[in-house]
């Protein structure tokens, strides 16, 4: 069993320009934070894009949509920038039936040492191994299904809608 | 849905002294772990032993059995150390079958700056709310039935025996 | 002796705001580092500013001056935003003459795990007790004095002018 | 002008063994968190041992001192256990007379991620550039000659005997 991993950005992959003082996108850390966790899971990793979630466009979402269905692994995590996941979810969900795809982010860039990135990484990873087919946020450890959550823009929180 | 956590000790725990240059335990970061993780579960933690699992003896194993036995919640996780994990696994098999119980632990130290304890966390808490009844490991980002796993004692690696 | 410790603010004390998704200033770090550092001086920290030193203004400089000044001590540490030290401690060297001052920085913030700021605020502390009277600039584990050093704005490292 | 570092274990390299869960010591780290300080002092470093000071004979101390004497630079670094810190920078003083020798350690493992090891790098790194020839130790932020401090056994804090 291999798990796919789309990389797309977010802040998990924020890291901090020291000459222009900036936070910016250079390139993914997902492989140094499975490293870190010994994660000894097949995974196939692939960076569809390195951008700020609020910056996705249509266009973005469908080549992660076109990716999505064109691998062959069933189980995909999908990192992710938390301000507009559900959007990406929803398009995933029209119609992606059967594959598990669990999206998933960070409310801290990985490089800040109070990061929640590899907590989340690591419960993301075994809901992909064990939630049935169907489109899934992660965060906070808890799993959502991509129709019955929101993000509460004020406590930065994950709820669910009902 | 509450999830129990049982904290037993392990190297999750280990902390260094600094006047005597020695590893030692002192309380459970469990509660830190979480919080650096945005938990948002409902967790309610006991902490049973904080010790070496190389120390833990049959009455520690008993106390643990019976504190699973007792709790109401269905969803168990143990914060264990590694060496001997898998033999407390096997007398909590012996008596629970209606609750699912997973066993985690860390290679390295909370306190170490490379510690995969919080990614572990991350994927048992999740492991714990999707697997069906019944005991299992999880480490590197991977779950075994309490039966069909072993540790490598060369590599510290966890793997499957059949 | 005391060391007198003026926080104006920079690099060392941005922080992650996790709702907005953008770095800030709340309040210091400077304590939390000194005792990381397990620093054992006298020292007494008052918090004059906390903002980038790219909007630092005349009137901002005229009162870490007065401070200056006025504080009792001969040994005084500033931390300051990388950007414009040199013209802070350009204006404190025109009037300063009878106390040691070391301006000092980072490149990154005390949050990131990769910060520089410990090491700064180690070395700095150990010029501000060794070094003549004088105003100086500590980076990089070097001190300059104020009137021969520039920041490279392409390397980000300060260097002398001759 | 070049600083030269010998390296002789101590606390500072500490690392964990992930097999055996135990601490030992593998090579030194000093490079790694002179990069992270951004350290741009000329410094050449020598590894004369790695292990712990209370395990250090009579043979490693004359080692040491055979190569601060042959050294041509005259500012020199030494990276040692506390534990006997002071009984080595005895065996150099009684030597070594033109040069600033600056002995330090640490009280935390550099890979825990609460270590003061690069606080106290930074402010030895300073005090080798500043203080006049002679033998000291450097601890907490402080310097102390070296026939004027102790280790507190109790609290771990270097402190002057008069």
């Amino acid at each position: 069993m291999t798990i796919k991993i789309f990389v797309t950005g977010g802040t998990f992959d924020k890291e901090y320009d020291e000459i222009k003082g900036i936070l910016f996108f250079n390139k993914t850390h997902l492989s140094e934070i499975l490293k870190m966790g010994r994660c000894k899971l097949k995974v196939d990793i692939k960076t569809l894009r390195v951008k700020d979630s609020l910056e996705m466009t249509d266009e973005d979402r469908k080549i992660i949509l076109e990716n999505c269905k064109k691998t062959k692994e069933d189980k995909i995590l999908i990192s992710h920038g938390t301000d507009t996941m559900i959007e990406t979810a929803k398009v995933l969900a029209n119609s992606m039936k059967d594959k598990t795809i669990v999206l998933t982010g960070a409310m801290i860039p990985y490089k800040f040492d109070s990061s929640d990135g590899i907590f989340n990484l690591g419960s993301s990873l075994a809901f992909a191994q064990t939630l049935p087919y169907g489109v899934y946020i992660s965060m906070n450890g808890k799993y959502f299904n991509w129709d019955n959550v929101r993000k509460n823009k004020e406590t930065g929180k994950f709820e669910e809608i009902k």
